[in-house]
């Protein structure tokens, strides 16, 4: 059967085991050839090709709901559902998404681009189905970095609660976006070595569908049973939460993998099927891969492995820069280290990780526990860098908020991938990150424009000894041969001229400063650009300044408008010049006592207010 | 010994096992006896008295540090590190915390309001230490509802990961603050259930100190190892996690407490011991409760257990509206179901509960499941309300961006406990929401000003099928005999105007806005006053007509003002009149693309921002 005939999982449900392998064989083929050219998450796609046919091929969506965890990881399913015309389109504008998305098929029933949402998800769907008396499957296929992060294992708590007729495919490849190193892993690990072993409370030997693979399923079953009996039980982690468990089965095999699932169908409350499978398999250069360098990639040469983006010389990524700047801080001051939630890699922190491996910290997926943990060391005197993306830090707002502002603790955030990131979409776009941290008492929140200042950034965090966040966006930038680090006054910007007769002030941050200064002298335009490098708090005095020009004034903000910079602005403008008069809370947190006495205390009775009222007059 | 006498721990460790049980009794008593007058947590306290005592008694604080998960069980310590005395302050404005607090006291090393941090918290002071080379131990006191939210698993996955020594005392009430519900629970009920046991893979024999209780600890050792012997070992939870483990023991036996924590002490690594704790230990009302009523208590009547706080006749709680004006929809629409993240007792969900069993999920202190779990409902074809304190929501920021807003499903979110709290002080206030949650597309986030409006909400909201957040404060209001439900247009507001000749414009919302009315009326003062409903969206009508009438505007808001209604409002008066040209992102959720061709689609490229300069000339 040709790939591209495909238009329904239907069509795969009549072929013989070799000629699913065949199919598996041609859908790598396509998969690296296709994101060769248009870039894609490739390795966790090329570990998941058979399982993802076997599963269309024992259960039947749309009707069952098939649920991939981090939709990045929906290619095959892509592929098998009619989309794989649309690949050249992959990741563009207008074109196929790189996750599950509900408007592009209804076989996506779920969208997701953070991980670890697929099993409050399923949950979700077997409750439903359950109270409308609907008959289907619920199937999440969820990978070991993503089930030991905190949200799956409250969803595993809860599923083993509410015993609800649903299968979890745990796709167990023994590396998560970076390398995974929970204690639970440890646990993994001894019962990956096991043989195959099956762990159920139910005896579903008669209710066997006798469908075609039905036989062969149940002499699987007594094979299984029999191994049981010669005591190959082991107590996985997943029995800790109240499920059966069958594993580990060879993720690579499809009869196997068929045989499987259909037993699982049969299964009568939740059950975790354990997958074993090699991530990037049939790529030789991402199956040799251990840091992650291959999970989501620009494209590139098939025969060489080498990436066809390259960086203008004198250039490096953002992170890159921050990083270098983090390793040349660190050298100095011993308290440093350096915490990232599994995105070593993407955070550009293996080098720090190499030259301080007792200072460096990958916890996994797990953006609250990182952010709360390096509280705790701040608390006990050392001084964290915790290197988050943007779109990810929403995971540990509450952090951020309860622990780290409130205890007003030295923690320096790296708010990576910060603003537009592009490719991936509206799941990861870091737009939200201004307005979301705007509002948090204690909190720095800035942006370099450049390299240079990056570093000064990073330099004037660790001096402040307050919780500091620095947003640094996806893309690259200019470095210098050498960079020093100079102190900056918190809340201070700094403002250029082109031309003689500015006409108009700009305030913008970021890259774009220098991009709009450049354009403006390109374009013979004289104008006033602001470097807005603090958020929070703002450069009142230069404002005040700003607004006593009487220029026009523009805000060119690449982040939502609402709560974001030009918020800031208007706010304090109003605040200067009333044209609204405003009582609320203002910008600390408020301690104890009772309600009626905060009130009082904070200014925000109806005394003030009616005072405030009769002064008007 | 006196309690009042105790200024520091170090009193304590010359007592005999009979003193310390005295002291125990005078701690229950002098517990129940002031927070019968002042409120406050009374059951989790008496539940770890000698646990607390123990522990003081065993470790050396401050330099020891001690963790309790959730501040608010720290009374008993508060007691033995010299602030009882303070107590008749207890939560009243510039007096005792309810929580531990950094500011309060050396021996506080930790603050927290919010459950499950204290794991983080304990591996960063372990990690602090370590690189730091001191010597001390840290050891978090966590209950075991606090222990299965995720952000406790994640924690010990790291910990079991770094094998740091620590000590996690595993307060097991069988209790969380309400039932708890989860898989692990079931699990670790066959434990509790089960004899004293040990399993450890260090044998520790050989490093016990030779100190005054030595001897007995080697004694008691030796009767764990031939229980081992007799077969006793159990594989619970922790060990999956990679942690050895302590217990159960009985957490009520000082001495036995003692024993086991001077054992601990002397273990290499992180461990686990295992406390069997009667929640409310002491006093028969809160021994007896077991929905969480005695939680946290307003004064009482010691001897009846009766609240001394009378609701006026025709109020109720707004928890208690909200929940009413649920079951009235949930009898006429089956879709309605209701979530609540271990939180029944407080928002005063019982009744449903009892009412609609199926219908009816606590899922634990896990509210990222919750409001996740929720949209799988909500994709599936029911229509949920989850129910959180505002200032626990924001554990669920991510969910409710990336989950409900951006997939745009249909699940309520009653945001219980908005604005200030009071007496359980800052980790507590629920003032952040408006801010946290405006800048975030697709959602509506309403507030009514009584409860007839609240009622209209919660109907406009199951009819709106959009992801709908109304939240309400702690207190009550005026409930008439009978309330019909009405549609609201999304989006608007409503005003009235005392007198005859406004002078004054007052924007406010919640109960606020009746005050407000009622105060100018008793003052004369002739003012428009309006109800702002919807935070999201704005009643634009009605304020282009407010601006356009020339008064002075007040916007009174009981939340933090960056980001809040008044920015709200802002945004708005420079959108129509603008004083400042603002490019940025719409409310809107940003696709997928190029980095490129999305800055140019969504205008927020630089050509679009020089066309705006050129066309200002």
């Amino acid at each position: 059967m040709r790939l591209y005939d495909i238009k329904s999982p239907e069509q795969i449900k009549n072929l013989s085991i070799g000629q699913l392998n065949d199919l598996a064989k041609d859908i790598r083929s396509f998969l690296i050839e296709n994101i060769s050219k248009t870039g894609g998450h490739l390795s966790s796609n090329l570990g998941i090709v058979e399982t993802t046919i076997a599963m269309h091929y024992v259960f039947n969506a749309p009707k069952d709901k098939l649920i991939f965890d981090v939709g990045h990881q929906s290619y095959v399913h892509k592929i098998l559902t009619g989309r794989s015309t649309l690949f050249p389109t992959l990741r563009q504008m207008g074109g196929l998404s790189g996750f599950q998305k509900r408007n592009e098929s209804e076989y996506d029933c779920w969208e997701a681009g953070h991980s670890s949402t697929s099993l409050s998800a399923a949950l979700g769907f077997a409750v439903a189905r359950d109270l409308q008396k609907e008959d289907y499957n619920v199937v999440s296929l969820i990978g070991d970095g993503a089930i030991a992060s905190g949200m799956s294992m409250e969803a595993l708590n809860d599923i083993g609660a509410q015993q609800r007729k649903m299968i979890i495919i745990f796709n167990d490849n023994n590396m998560s976006i970076s390398k995974n190193h929970g204690g639970m892993e440890k646990r993994i690990t001894s019962i990956r070595s096991s043989r195959i072993y099956r762990n159920v409370k139910h005896d579903v030997k008669g209710h066997i569908r006798k469908n075609k693979v039905g036989t062969e399923t149940l002499k699987f079953m007594t094979f299984v049973k029999d191994k049981l009996k010669q005591g190959l039980i082991d107590a996985p982690l997943f029995n800790e939460f109240n499920l059966d468990y069958m594993g580990p089965v060879n993720g690579h095999d499809i009869g196997e993998l068929i045989k499987v699932f259909e037993a699982a169908k049969e299964h009568d409350g939740p059950i975790v099927v354990h997958v074993l499978t090699k991530k990037g398999k049939g790529y030789s250069f991402a199956e040799q891969d251990t840091v992650g360098k291959w999970h989501g990639v620009s494209p590139f040469n098939i025969s060489t492995g080498k990436s066809l983006m390259k960086l203008p010389p004198n250039e490096k990524s953002w992170s890159q820069i921050i990083s270098d700047a983090l390793i040349d801080l660190a050298k100095q001051y011993e308290g440093i280290v350096a915490i990232t939630p599994a995105m070593a890699q993407g955070s550009k922190l293996l080098k720090f990780a190499k030259l301080f491996p007792d200072r460096f910290f990958d916890c996994g997926i797990a953006e609250q526990h990182a952010v709360t943990m390096a509280c705790g060391m701040a608390a006990g005197g050392l001084h964290p860098f915790v290197s988050i993306y943007s779109s990810f830090l929403q995971r540990a707002y509450d952090q951020i908020n309860h622990d780290l502002a409130r205890m007003n603790l030295p923690v320096v955030i790296g708010i990576d991938r910060a603003g537009l990131v592009g490719d991936d979409g509206e799941t990861h776009q870091g737009v939200f990150d201004i307005s979301m941290l705007r509002s948090i008492p204690n909190l720095i929140l800035s942006q370099p424009k450049n390299a240079k200042e990056a570093y000064d950034l990073m330099y004037t965090a660790f001096l402040s000894k307050r919780p500091f966040c620095i947003r640094y966006p996806r893309g690259q930038a200019y470095v210098p041969d050498s960079i020093s680090m100079q102190q900056i006054e918190i809340g201070t910007w700094t403002q250029s001229v082109t031309g003689n007769h500015p006409k108009a002030i700009v305030i913008s941050y970021g890259p774009d400063v220098e991009r709009i200064e450049h354009t403006a002298r390109e374009n013979d335009l004289s104008v006033i650009v602001v470097n807005a490098r603090f958020f929070k708090p703002l450069d009142e005095v230069m404002l005040q300044d700003l607004f006593s020009r009487k220029l026009p004034i523009f805000v060119f903000e690449t982040d939502v408008m609402i709560g974001g910079l030009s918020s800031a602005i208007l706010e304090f403008k109003n605040q200067i010049d009333p044209s609204i008069e405003i009582i609320g809370i203002h910008d600390h947190f408020v301690e104890h006592g009772s309600i009626r006495s905060l009130r009082k205390k904070e200014h925000i009775d109806l005394e003030t207010l009616f005072h405030e009222i009769e002064g008007q007059e």
